[in-house]
């Protein structure tokens, strides 16, 4: 292993970042070292690059490495860590638990009380080496490409928010077809959903949607989003909502479309607080409404290693660009500026 | 059994009723015909008694027969009727469901695409005498004294509203101290809630809720709620919210003060639209919200049943007064202007 | 109409049954009549034709219609119908519950405490016209074949007992190649299971299980099947079985192939106690067992012609045979004494 | 703190055990020293002591400090633990998991893949300090009496038994008045249980049941178990029963008690291999059966020290005896000799 390395930095408090050469780092004793064989860029580091106010608010040292969506090859292993291997092909779940507070003792290790993020608390994996604590190391399938094992965080943020309650023969209605919700298609269509819908604005992205599983796209621009949904579920609304967008437009919608006693996943975002008609969406109608945050540690994870091992979840269409990681610049670009070409963008260091 | 009975009617679409003489209905081939022997005052016959825009919109035909809570006993069944047989002790099921829609064939009628509601679409039970459909007619246990059986359908509310998920060895904290909450504060505490906290603001109904079990009662308008809800959890925040108010002051402080993972039952009726702070209030901390409405047809009257009969569920400290059906305008003024003084107001005809 | 029709009957308490020209029979109140398009044999039909000595303890009044699955059209209802229509494309739920009992009050009445069986307790449908209560007729999608729509009732044991949990991610290991074991196949694999393994017998009921989802089959008198199920599942054993067979081989084999956490659906009949390893098999690996026991009246239903009318369960493999009602006696003979040949068997009256 | 400390120790492969004067333990890195309170007597510890031919078959190295129940202050910690400080007052889950198996993943570390037992794979707590690993180190509410602490683990057998479900407003049947019985009989109650009954055979422990909560005890060498059980359930049999017994006849019966849909947790351990009525037991009466190992870690731990800090959960009148740890011999006696005047033993070094 060499001593110096290529890492995507984010230097100043502006928008950007550079290529930059770094010492390769050296991985504390709970941590292992992870020769990068592919990396992916996600909304939240979308956000780091363009600077906005979240993440003005949110970085708190540069300069940073930017990314946390990756898979590689362990290369070295601290003197406590005993389950992963040098050799061993991983990925790393995102959130940095503190194995220590009420959630952390409790199966629900996501939610944290004192929770960390790679690439955002810490340096990430926008480069050719990265390091991360043993306890989110997460060991891949073999058989698995490293392209689509960088994806399986944001990929198990849609298995988590699909399947938090069985979907098999019911109907889901998806808001947003970024990744996620491109990833939420394909997860309910190999799960069983007898119809899958998903609200979009892209037509190559509502494309990629019906190739992974959509039964129909509803572009938000044209078509008649509630005359459609009421007469394909005998005028009752759908089983399901995943709230992939966290528009006021999407929870609007969503409360209204989803039936009596039917279920309401709020993984999107909002821009602020929102506005809820809480009688009709929610109380009588008794629908169930659960907060998706990041993904079970780790029975997502199991779940989707066996999904991709087994072949039978083909996320590959949602993978639409692979770039060398010098060309970041151009990734951020086709994510932010020209959504109307891209799906998820992996880059190969 | 006589010819003629008296009852409280709403004549006019105005505010107040009457006591009228009528004929005593008689029961169509799936119905039943009970002679009343308690009845009780709900927030919805306060609503139709005072005649507010919810009721003059919802309310079809006057003149009608208000109430929808009793016990009592059957002196006549339809030709359709297998069920139930004369001298039966029972009360009723306020959701009168179709039997045919989706939510009906898959056990969850209390949400029926087609709900009637007894005392709202049909005459009620405010008098000597009421017609039910014997579908949702419940045999009582022949022990539990009438004033007690009557209260059983609000109780279920209550029931099914706190027990939607367990709460033993758990925090649970009560917003609204009307009868409901007052009513959830005893179903905590024979569940086995470790804590229970009630934020009320009338000191007489907040002594209740501490006799019937709540571990500490808040008030609204003096106390330090989100400090001393703080200490009380180690810092984290109670584990399940109950939102028996409806307010936007209930769902902002519950929202802020469930913890990560935690159980939020939204059964208050809001004014309008309410403002939630989706993300750091749902999805942050993967918080689960529940729409609870009616009680589940008939799992909840089950628990109630058995609470009510093994003695382990005391809430007779909740029925404050108990008048003559005569009195009804006492009962009102009690519930509506004199929150005070009273819990829940049982009419016995 | 006419008023005489063709029925396989049952007249003597001996093997056999004869086809014999009967009244069509008229709905009572609460009955409808349908005229029989398709009808399909089960298992519980081979022992009635067979006389074992479960049916000579269990059927009471000979003569009898044998039959039990089907589909249909409506041709008349009972003066207290309301949801069912003449003109309706129904199949039929089995059990006929009591709709009075514990079960009935809360969502279980396929367990009901008074169930009767239909084509056990009552004549079936083994002939051009039948009738069934309206409380177990079940309104079909259009669009689905009626030699399909008939097998929907063993389906849905297949799809009650595979889906009391979710199955997507998991390794399934099913005993028993009769068409409830291939119908499982079906379903674990339609809702998302990562590997799909089924025990049997007959080669070509095997190959039917592989067409229709499993991943893998096993000869019971061949393969090393402890060894493969190790092998395939990291030595951890399978999360899910599912006894279709009912012997004690299942039982022992199940129980000790199953994963620490697992669950085991217990469907099979026995054929007296067995014996049960429930130390390690069941108590230190903190296995869940559940007994399954018809369907789900009517989720499970509902989950049925959704996968069906979708186009996303294609069971049409399993359906070998489709014969006239006539040849009814080559029909038993294919199910009893050849299942190296066959799946499912229809009869078309 | 001095050098030498006394323990409990087996040190021949035969019956008895012998106080010997020991070296205090060090902690390794990821261990804690724990200066023991209170220590208590399992059924497990009996096993050893008397050295049947499980524990002869079980237990690899002698001499081993017994027991594994116990509450104490930290007095030292490794270099590598991170959530408990010398001065906690702590107890300790008996599992000690790999951390790296796929349960130790997935929130079942309680079944971990390569289960170590405290007390039995390595020293326990039968003396003045002992050694346990920070993962499983427990910290206990300060205002919990340090001989009720101690016996957290064997209650949270019994939490975690009675309430894998929901007990509130249902009936329970206990089979087995040994110390976790009794416990479970108090939990029942706690959690709102409307009928508790609790078979055993001795007079003393039954007497503590009723004390603890049970509504009835049955003597099982006397009373009709099966007619009172019917006549007090409607005829419909149990909601839940709770094997903490694991003899034939508890299966037996117990299979045979429980209603329809009803729920069986079978946490007594078997003499060996059982008999069970599958079809008319589990099968066709859709019930299902949790096989109960350990605790959830730690979901149970909150919930036994929960109820505990409340004074919801009052579990005194089973800890019958407190003794020296010197007197452990006669504390043994008390628990196979004369179960007729024991409950649960402490010892205090």
């Amino acid at each position: 292993m060499g001593e110096l390395m290529q890492a995507v930095v984010k230097s100043a408090a502006e928008a950007g970042a550079e290529l930059v050469t770094r010492s390769i780092p050296r991985p504390g004793a709970d941590e292992v070292l992870v020769r990068v064989k592919a990396t992916s860029i996600c909304g939240t580091d979308v956000h780091i690059y363009g600077w906005n106010s979240w993440a003005a608010g949110r970085i708190r040292d540069l300069p940073q490495i930017l990314g946390h969506e990756f898979a590689g090859e362990v290369v070295e292993v601290g003197s406590e860590v005993r389950r992963i291997k040098v050799g061993d092909f991983i990925s790393a779940e995102t959130h940095i638990p503190c194995r220590a507070c009420k959630q952390c003792l409790t199966g629900q290790m996501h939610i944290c009380n004192n929770l960390k993020i790679l690439g955002v608390d810490c340096d990430g994996c926008f480069a050719e080496y990265a390091v991360v604590p043993e306890i989110v190391a997460w060991k891949n399938d073999p058989s698995v490409a490293p392209e689509l094992a960088a994806v399986q965080e944001p990929l198990g943020n849609a298995v988590y928010c699909t399947l938090v309650e069985p979907v098999v023969g019911k109907s889901v209605l998806i808001f947003g077809d970024g990744p996620t919700g491109l990833f939420a298609a394909a997860v309910a269509h190999v799960a069983g959903a007898s119809k899958t819908f998903l609200v979009g604005r892209h037509p190559v992205r509502m494309e990629i949607a019906r190739k992974v599983g959509a039964t129909q796209t509803l572009d938000d621009n044209r078509d008649d989003i509630e005359g459609t949904l009421l007469s394909e579920t005998d005028g009752l609304g759908v089983d399901v909502v995943l709230d992939m967008a966290g528009t006021q437009r999407a929870i609007d919608l969503g409360f209204k479309m989803v039936r009596k006693g039917g279920r309401f996943s709020a993984f999107g975002v909002a821009g602020g607080r929102v506005s809820i008609d809480l009688n009709d969406g929610i109380v009588f109608k008794g629908v169930t409404v659960y907060g998706i945050n990041g993904r079970l540690m780790f029975d997502t994870w199991f779940e989707v290693r066996n999904l991709l091992a087994s072949g039978r979840l083909d996320i590959s269409p949602i993978i639409t660009h692979k770039l060398p990681l010098s060309e970041f610049a151009e990734g951020f670009e086709l994510m932010v500026r020209r959504p109307k070409v891209s799906g998820k963008v992996v880059l190969i260091p």
